[in-house]
């Protein structure tokens, strides 16, 4: 059996996922690493090592033309090679605002509703340790604390009102050229996502020019932060164990018998307790919500990324997200 | 009062330092951090704001020939302008090793020993945000985890023998710049540091490089990855008041009742109890340690840089230096 195979099998050991009787659903883009989470778990299966159903999802964000139909046609033929029931999905995304964050909320949207209609037990992506890394990279550029530079666990909900997991079997030991080379292996094409080379983008800053840079200085760097980000989830996860209870207001009188670090996280945690995550939320926020619980001043709030706002009202903190009227 | 003075003296009462009756020494290299270090509590002497004793303390390290000099000559002058005592100790280092390390414990152990000769409260620095930044960057860029990213406390005993206490009053809000600037307005000369443009140093490679990069993508890196050091070090500090008890030997059945997270933080406190400090210690180390603590071949040994090793024994893991003769 192939080294890919048998590292993905001996993670999904480790990570005690169900071997039968399941279905899971394959978020796929066309890029190297969803092509070989595609064509690994088919390998798999045919080994008889899982005895799993798999879904293949590709939700078309429908941003670049004739590119993106060539990134569906390429799912739509290795899905009816592997023969996998495919599920694909066009969008039509608004242009206004973060780009990046609506593609992003739209399509986990759309793989939740996936996995919720074929009753699956998870979604699995692909990402990997270099993903890992330039997360970690992004939400230290962009300021943060000891969650934000924990970064991705390999498993979580896939929201708060959902039990269905989102699965990344790669993100403890693969990395990008690993992807590309079981592909090449398995002599199956993928895209090249042209979003990957557009300078406008952090990440694709943080991946074409500050990793490079980086590993001059350490050519494990990847590993290393992979390593390090690790280390800092599993602190953050002890340390979080000890934090406030939360519910849907949050009282100032309660977060002021808390030390500094403790109030910091259990505004974090209220935060995500609405949100569902922490993307897009900085250090300053979580500041400035702090600054807002301890003053004196009525009438005050604090304006959140993604027309969300914190207001106090008789000593409770209030979270509040502005729906806006559908294009 | 200019903004510099003001700054140092509102983050002197936020430290609860003394304001009368005590000693303090001044590292002074001659650069720009550390003249203004100089030339701030002159003036905050001389306004009356403080009502203290200065002892400039200047470490000839004797690697740059006549820059050396020159160096020293700047602080003898300084010294004698301002009327403050002066200790100068000129280094004969060994030039084989780590030369940075060596001639940082030289230092370090000059700056302790002419503190207690004095009967001083505690020793001066002038590390800034800056310094704290390149800090942070070159322990993860070595790997490191919530310990090494927490980098440089703003007040620590400077030394597991000593109560003497190492302050960092800038550290948590002058950036290099300030300091410069502070130095200009005073009309006063400092040195620019030869080393400072040696590539061959990580720490200069982080500072002409990678921090220049980091700041295209985010103009406010600096106080942004001071602010996240920050929070690491709460967080750090909030996780090691439940850490075990360390005495001089480890015991392995004690670290088999903890996770994984709670053993990688008693090797480090156990390091730290031993060494002083965790300067050089990776991650990779601890993990070694951990492996040697749960294996059950004997006979097996961890060396750890600097000459030390980690063997075990009946259980127990116990720490060796090996002292090196002199040249």
């Amino acid at each position: 059996v192939n080294k890919f195979c048998r590292n993905t099998i001996t993670n999904w050991r480790k990570l005690k996922l169900p071997f039968d009787s399941e279905t899971f659903v394959l978020a796929v883009s066309g890029g190297a690493d969803s092509v070989s989470l595609l064509a690994v778990f088919f390998e798999l299966k045919q080994l008889g090592k899982l005895k799993l159903e798999f879904i293949v999802a590709h939700f078309d964000h429908n941003l670049r033309g004739k590119e993106s139909d060539a990134d569906a046609d390429l799912v739509k033929f290795l899905a009816e090679k592997y023969s996998f029931q495919l599920v694909i999905e066009k969008a039509n995304l608004s242009k206004s605002g973060n780009l990046e964050q609506i593609a992003r909320n739209a399509r986990y949207d759309f793989l939740a509703r996936t996995a919720l209609e074929h009753n699956a037990f998870g979604i699995l992506t692909a990402h990997n340790q270099n993903d890992q890394a330039e997360t970690f990279l992004m939400n230290l550029i962009r300021g943060s604390g000891l969650d934000g530079l924990s970064a991705m666990p390999e498993i979580r909900d896939v929201s708060s009102e959902s039990k269905t997991k989102l699965i990344r079997p790669f993100l403890s030991w693969a990395k990008r050229i690993d992807t590309e080379n079981y592909c090449n292996e398995c002599e199956i094409g993928f895209r090249e996502d042209s979003m990957n080379s557009d300078e406008n983008f952090l990440r694709v800053k943080i991946r074409k020019k500050l990793l490079p840079f980086l590993r001059e200085l350490n050519p494990k760097i990847i590993e290393t932060i992979s390593q390090t980000v690790k280390h800092l989830r599993f602190e953050s996860q002890n340390s979080s164990e000890d934090a406030l209870e939360i519910g849907d207001e949050l009282s100032s009188s309660n977060l002021a018998t808390l030390g500094e670090s403790k109030r910091y996280r259990a505004i974090r945690k209220w935060l995500m307790h609405h949100r569902g995550n922490l993307r897009s939320i900085g250090m300053k926020h979580v500041e400035s919500i702090d600054r807002l619980s301890r003053s004196r001043k009525s009438g005050r709030e604090v304006e959140l990324p993604g027309f969300e706002r914190v207001i106090k009202k008789e000593g409770m903190l209030l979270f509040r997200k502005q729906r806006l009227k559908k294009p």
